[in-house]
């Protein structure tokens, strides 16, 4: 298929930019701000194809080109060079079309409105809860039902057909669905609730998609996803996730999986959430049982037995799952009331700075982690959430695979107990394919060792 | 699970009856028209299950009732006994809800205002057109777009899997789909289209199941339908296709997609006909190459080479399916607004009476049918459309198994080169399991021979 | 200006009608049925323009023809020689559109389905709930807030003024209209509710007008009314209007209003109507003290001090009349709940065969009316009901304005005490200009004498 | 009636504010925003009450309290001690309430994103920009149809009424109406449009309001206008209006009319604008001839003969004023399409710095205005608007009232032609009762002199 130019009007909801906006995104040289948005408007575009490789994918389109146009309505776009998977008989798909918007509005809220340093603590909360303002997806009249579904963009047949089922099951109850909108268990529970939602009759399904810049060309978001919001870094997507969830679903996946995973224990053994309710569902098909063993065991050896208390386990039951769920929310829906706390934004719960700030993973960085036994367990969760994220960023994120392509794979070390345990995991994540290996040598991106 | 007995009330479309007509469907002993209300009813909240035999379901849930109660805000309906399947944590699923009080429209319509007898030519016309007015479903105000899809209710992975695909295709070009609202070739192309249309931002896709009381029992409409009509039987049933449709696509089936196909090639046949725009698909995937290379070569050999002019045969390929669909009904729009016919209801085509009249099989109407080559083509085409519906009702409807079981399989006769042909297709579609044969000998329900 | 040749499409509902129900109105030659309908009509366009004269209307106009045409996406309308007042900048206004709409649907509907015989009884009434249901008027998801106002639509400046301060009062109390659909009393509460709904931002704010034949040429529906309803006779209207309001509010009028006043009397006199909740206040400016003292006066001496029970008397008070009328619909709403009486139709007030049957002005009918003491005061209320509506026919329908010009006033008679006591109230009527008298003679259209 | 404690929940778009902006509301103590947001607040609820002076409405409720709450869908306000006249049986105008948010949203805007210094030039139109975007009235997918309408608020009925008559007719064109929101001119062509919009069915007629903290309190918003928007100041309401309208109608007024008059004058004259259309209509019935013929007759004695190509003064014809604006609009309409520009927000006219700086009436300022012709007429103008902008500020503005109470009139010099003019124009005002005089000494708030 060949490459496609077009002019494109928003629809319903045209763009009110004024003359300063529309420049700042037009000025190619200086503010990097047109790069930026290039490149996530091509990774919007280019979902629903199967390159999910970012820099192949650049270099496929390098030629690709995005302007705006002020037009006697409005706002449109210029598209030059765009991947043709977008468009159907020549005319680009609503929803992506939706998605290249939001784009727009956020790249331009994030560079008018937020200070050029990075604000921390109360600040970074504030900052996510203005950009999620700004993108419309804080709806004060709507009573709790969000659903964050995380889980691997790359799973088995049966493991995706599992979240489908899930979604269904919870489209079916009413609740809407989160994630970080890829493929796999990001998609399976969109379509799902989909399919529920329209038997159900409710027409006001949410699809929320969160993602950043530095992964959304490896993980576009499908054209389901029905509010799209970009945050600026991994560190303000996680809180995201965690102000707007009601509840919290992880299914199967890879590293990236369990850094969620990692992230939500580190932040629910604070002291300050104890007794905040937060649902927290781990569930797959029978196949993914080993998964959540092993996450689990994990888990135990290096926290405790009562970790076990911060989630639930659920194999190949999705009705149970959408049960626990439910269930789940009617407590947090009993709280918020109770406590006159918001239903769209969870206020109440502390992120700690050691989750909001920002990790760079370096080989560096990489090198410094504390993985050793002689500090808190809270702690020891912050660090291994940080080895997750930065093997993460070796295996799918630009920046990442070029410095292990330059300097050869992160260096891990720690305490024997904790490398050998993260090791064998990782292990386990290669031989079941939930980890990608390069394909030169046949490598993962690290090396654990005592 | 256990059977369930709840109140419900319609939403949004409160229903607003007369005294009169409440008491008309409460009135079990006289007119019968509460046996049939409360039997269509129960197989639209048998949706979903897996009990597709009529007489089982009738069986299983003899005990279910059905009464309407007048409440403050409008009707409201009290079901006793009824299947849980059509509930999700003890509410009624929606869809299904909506379902019921089509149903309860429907059925008080045709008793109040169709006359006691069955009107014939232009006046049964005008009752298919009555009974769809007043369901709703004849919008003047849309553009030609609705595709009716034909096909078996009970297909295979693959081939289900391919009518999603189509529909999927069909709803990203913007198209609607209708349905005779059972499983399989009936239900996959809606759920295709309901994703297609989630991508494409289009809240108002139709999925519109036309039913008649004989086959919903083994048919039940699946919830995804959005619009329900019950056609009193199943001549204004395919007339009301006909008149609705602005494409039509035929997947694989059985005996009653064979039915449909020559009930479209004889009325396409008649001279009244000959220039009316009519785009009519066939298509399935590779596995289905063979099912329609049989039709057609049946369709030739017994009508001649010029019959292919009236389809299309596309095998394995959703996209050039869709885009066919999308250029014929180009066509239809352009022919309509010339000569200013409605969009809504084709007004244009003639239904010659032989396809109007009802055909009711018993042993002795199926005995008379007329396989004879003495006769014009398009008159063979309505014998052999009804030698199909006599296979279809002696297979899957209440009244043709209990004949079959009591007097044995139909005899089918004809001439020689006639009958060799059907008994080779039907012959096919057993060995290909497009057919049911009875439990209890392995057998048909027919017999053919010259 | 000169009249307008134009075609009008429907906007948004769009009409669907059959051949057979398109060439039932273009049949100009036999049913007479496109005579009606042209009247009807053209009485919809003349709305607000001056002429409130039935037959010099149709003599200015009587060029005038409409027609229907069968386009590509449903009916349209063609007109010729159409009042201009009816456009602005050669576009006809919207509210007139939808009207032309509703006299089509109601015309058809009565021409259709209802029997060639008049029903009567529990028929008749069966007969106004279904063209009420086929107009869309009984909807079944609001609660109890329909406000049937009455009174002359040739009032007095501070009269109508007053009539629109009761209707922003009502608007801002969420409630809604329901009027005869002329000028004046008819109008005002519209206009008064219309403001009231904006300031409360209510957009479904409902201004019902029920009309019929025999008077839309002499009070045709403003364009504020939204919903129009064209009943086959007086009888069934003013049924109609008792089905459908919660609550009743009369503004000082004529003989028209009178005779309203004497239909709900005799209505709530009925001992089968004892005990059901009717709100009904007589409101009105300092200006029109007299004449609901005349009435009461009337009432009283009549039919005995127990007959203000059924109403209460508020003079200039706007606020203090919306309140009566709001707390008497919370008595109404209760009342229906506690006997899951449908809201949208009083199935419950019994309407006696008197008030039913038609009562067509005729010298010899108005000449037999019987006035005299010797019966029940129900009885003696139907009887002053048809004088009074007798006198309306003679001074403004075509039919009864035909009538006394030819023969001469309607005689009227019957004992003393009751033709003085309405001599005098028809005196006042025609000194306070309520009435009109015969621009030749200066003599009203009737004679009263023992 | 008595003061009212309440407290109200936003309806349908429930305001979602960060716990910063709730406190920085709270903060009474320094800021200084509280204050600015309760005095804003009772203005609006002050809306129908007829004390049309600050001062006094500040001091009947000087224990009026508002309070921002955060419950659990969203925030509410609680009052305490506030007008009876915003409630009907208790319950708040849903306009009113609507105000009430509106309040919050722009004084929270501007304090957390306008710069503490006030912008200018470009930043200034920036400025203006943000603010109407972000209180949602800049609507991309509209065409161009918003009338801005000009006059006093304190008119006399007949000229009040023909307000209504031009809006009115205005509305039955479609088209919105935009004024400064308070009484008389500024309500009567609401009203009208209401009704036109009404009649023409169109449900998203726009009343848009602008006004700012000044001028507020005495002219309280109607509650018909359904789009509110508080300008920081007077110079950027004026500039609001100009960006926003598509048409402007000046009915009669006073000094603040004259001020208008003179704004739109001083930018229309200056070489930038010369090619862009803008209709401006001076209009009003028989009453208001000598109104504008005086205007005209100064600037036409200032400016010279060829001003009048600015603005078309029609007398007395309602329609004949709608169809100057609604032709004007469609020229506006064609000169955007063909340049791109936006129909939504009036970028090319280009607002000269002497119009957007502040002028703060003083003793001081009013002295030291140039009334001299040694100048352009360009800036004569500004000095004349500057003048009338003084004058309305000691007659009715909080800030003015008390400056002239303590020093006496404001003293206004300059040439004897000038003066002279200004002073018999002001002298007719006074006059023409359409300028307050104070009470205790009949005097007006200025003195003119050579």
């Amino acid at each position: 298929m060949e490459k496609v130019n077009v002019k494109i009007s928003p629809k319903g909801q045209l763009e009110v930019l004024s003359q300063r906006e529309v420049s700042s995104l037009l000025d190619s040289s200086q503010s990097g701000l047109y790069s930026l948005y290039r490149n996530c408007s091509l990774a919007v575009l280019n979902s629903g194809a199967d390159v999910d490789d970012t820099r192949s994918l650049q270099s496929a389109y390098a030629d690709f080109e995005i302007k705006l146009l002020q037009e006697d309505r409005g706002i449109r776009l210029e598209l030059k060079q765009a991947p043709p998977t977008a468009f159907v008989n020549g005319m680009i798909l609503a929803g992506i079309r939706e998605h290249l918007f939001s784009v727009l509005r956020d790249i331009l809220y994030v560079n008018t409105h937020m200070q050029t340093e990075r604000p921390t603590g109360d600040g970074l909360t504030h900052g996510v809860f203005n950009i999620l303002r700004n993108a419309g997806v804080l709806k004060s009249d709507v009573p709790p039902k969000m659903v964050v579904c995380w889980g691997g963009h790359t799973i088995s047949r049966p493991e995706y057909q599992y979240t489908k089922d899930v979604g269904y099951q919870l489209g079916l109850r009413g609740l809407d669905i989160c994630t970080g909108c890829g493929d796999g268990a990001m998609k399976g529970p969109m379509k799902g609730a989909a399919i529920g939602h329209a038997k159900q009759r409710i027409k006001t399904g949410r699809y929320l998609g969160i993602s950043e810049p530095g992964i959304i060309g490896a993980e576009p978001p499908n054209p389901i996803v029905n509010e799209l919001v970009i945050m600026p870094d991994i560190e303000m997507r996680l809180e995201a996730f965690v102000r707007l969830g009601h509840a919290f679903v992880v299914f199967p996946g890879g590293a990236g999986t369990a850094e969620e995973i990692f992230y939500l224990v580190g932040l629910l053994l604070s002291d300050d959430n104890r007794n905040i309710p937060f649902p927290l569902i781990f569930t797959g098909p029978e196949s993914a049982r080993s998964y959540f063993d092993e996450i689990d065991r994990l888990l135990v050896s290096l926290l405790g037995e009562s970790v076990r208390e911060l989630y639930t386990i659920i194999i190949d039951d999705p009705e149970a799952a959408a049960d626990a769920v439910f269930s789940g929310i009617r407590t947090v829906r009993k709280f918020r009331k109770a406590r006159s706390d918001a239903y769209y934004f969870n206020w109440s719960i502390q992120v700690p700075p050691a989750l909001q700030s920002q990790f760079t993973p370096t080989h560096e960085s990489m090198g410094a982690l504390n993985l050793h036994l002689d500090q808190s367990a809270v702690s020891l969760c912050y660090e291994i959430r940080r080895a997750f994220s930065g093997i993460v960023a070796g295996t799918i994120k630009e920046q990442g695979q070029r410095e292990v392509a330059r300097l050869g794979p992160f260096q891990i070390s720690g305490d024997q107990l904790v490398v050998d345990q993260l090791g064998n995991l990782l292990d386990q994540f290669v031989r079941q394919k939930r980890l990608k290996v390069a394909a030169q040598n046949h490598r993962p991106c690290y090396e654990v060792k005592a």
